[in-house]
């Protein structure tokens, strides 16, 4: 198929998106029009073939459903709401499943309420290159939640649990943390300094909110919560693609074992001190975990 | 370069966005935060090597500007101002150029006041694949204007003239219609009734018109204006990458011979009339130029 007959395929296929909450106008022209209010998060991620996912061993909704998710848990990273998305793919030449991935895509884009407005085909001699941009909002009065606002004397805490997601397939199935980031802002208000969502790895990740915030993050190792299976700490922290959050807040805010309305555990990890890095206090050994994790461009 | 290091020396060097204008916080943590008001409008676009550039003959700043002003044409093509940019790479994998070429996208997305707020870098075993999204909102009252608002008996207008973009290589030096635009949405206000940037060829482009607004367009051949050294009309209208901008009014608006304050010239080209697609009158023949054109994806 054509790029422009795709093109207008998926334009008809999103055409009942017009007038639609914020959407003035889905896709089909030469911008898609939204109606924002207030401050607008915007965020965007590559999915790359041989890269970020195996395309000969996953299926077409597996691709297209990480490649939304990614983005949209940067929104849930900021305790945002998804409102609308864009995407890219620049697919292999002669590849018949155009379609089908954005059909895929739209699917997995309204199941997290940002429909896809717009985007983009070609075609290049390379693998499958997909990008999703979404955009969203603050869900709740909190406002945006930043990786820099992290205080000295802060606890440290992460949702769900860590490791194995490449082995266990979670990379390619994780939820992403919106309604756990919506109720730790609703909760905690301006208790809920900072936070940021996992995919390079805990150590490397809560490293941004230490540079950021002008601080450095201690983790207790044996507080690390790991997913069955996860030999130790090291394997927890340093695999990346998680996705889970992690977040710090004012040392008395109380939080409970888990987020009422889904379920997933939140457990206290470590604490914000002076100085700079992030490092894993295990036993007597305190190691800078800073750059332990993936590099994605490595 | 690792890419995290990479996307923290981007991060770095737009760290005085932060504040500016409609930018509450650029690049560097999980989502940008931009304040947008009214009808925001979206538009994402690709650039392949090999596809639409041939980065081996061309520099990093051209390929740059094209990457920009392919997402800024789309917003000049609704009479809309730029407002926030973000722009990832895929690179090929050992690619020493990535931060020049961010340097570069950054310079141009600023110089169309559409600064880079966020991105991401990978790296695959393909060519470089570059996107841009651009944010803005309608420049004037009269509001986006849309591919499908063209109505019988408008008369069909264009900018500047067509062909030869690939030899004179205008398709990287062009520079987006936005001032005329703006300008031509002011003036005509409501009689201003659609219009669409000239990216795959003037008769593939107006058939676009064309179908979203249910008529046909008519063009008269010899009216077409052509650039120096182009053959005839079939070129003009056929290579594509013009990013000039064609649109429809009232018939009876009076427009100057060129756009004050920018020298671009308007030339009368066609009408609007019952039917469907997008034909051009050469003496006595009536040939369809609704598929005469650039394929990007062919």
């Amino acid at each position: 198929m054509r790029e422009s007959d795709l093109l207008r395929l998926i334009a008809e296929r999103s055409a009942d998106l017009t007038g639609v909450g914020p959407i003035v106008l889905g896709p089909g022209d030469d911008c898609a029009v939204v109606t924002l209010k207030g401050p607008t998060l915007l965020t965007v991620d590559q999915v790359v073939d041989g890269r970020h996912i195996d395309l000969a061993a996953t299926t077409l909704d597996l691709v297209a459903r990480k490649a939304v998710a990614r983005s949209v848990s940067d929104i849930a990273a900021m305790a945002g709401a998804p409102v609308a998305a864009l995407a890219t793919g620049c697919l292999p030449e002669g590849w018949p499943h155009a379609d089908s991935l954005f059909r895929h895509l739209a699917y997995w884009a309204r199941s997290w309420r940002c429909p896809l407005v717009g985007g983009d085909i070609a075609t290049g001699p390379g693998p499958l290159v997909l990008t999703v941009t979404v955009l969203g909002h603050a869900a709740t009065p909190r406002g945006p939640v930043l990786r820099s606002g992290a205080s000295v004397g802060d606890a440290v805490w992460a949702t769900g649990a860590f490791g194995g997601s490449f082995s266990s397939g979670r990379h390619l199935t994780f939820e992403p943390r919106l309604g756990e980031a919506e109720w730790l802002a609703a909760t905690l208000g301006p208790s809920l300094h900072a936070m940021i969502d996992v995919s390079d790895g805990l150590g490397r990740d809560a490293a941004r909110i230490a540079d950021r915030s002008d601080v450095r993050i201690e983790i207790e190792a044996r507080s690390i919560p790991l997913h069955a299976g996860v030999a130790d700490w090291r394997s927890g922290a340093g695999e990346g693609e998680d996705y889970e959050l992690i977040f710090t807040a004012a040392a008395d805010a109380d939080l409970p074992e888990r987020v009422p309305a889904t379920g997933t555990t939140l457990t206290r990890i470590g604490e914000v001190v002076g100085g700079a890095g992030c490092f894993v206090r295990d036993g007597a050994a305190l190691i800078d975990v800073s750059e332990m994790g993936w590099e994605h461009g490595r």
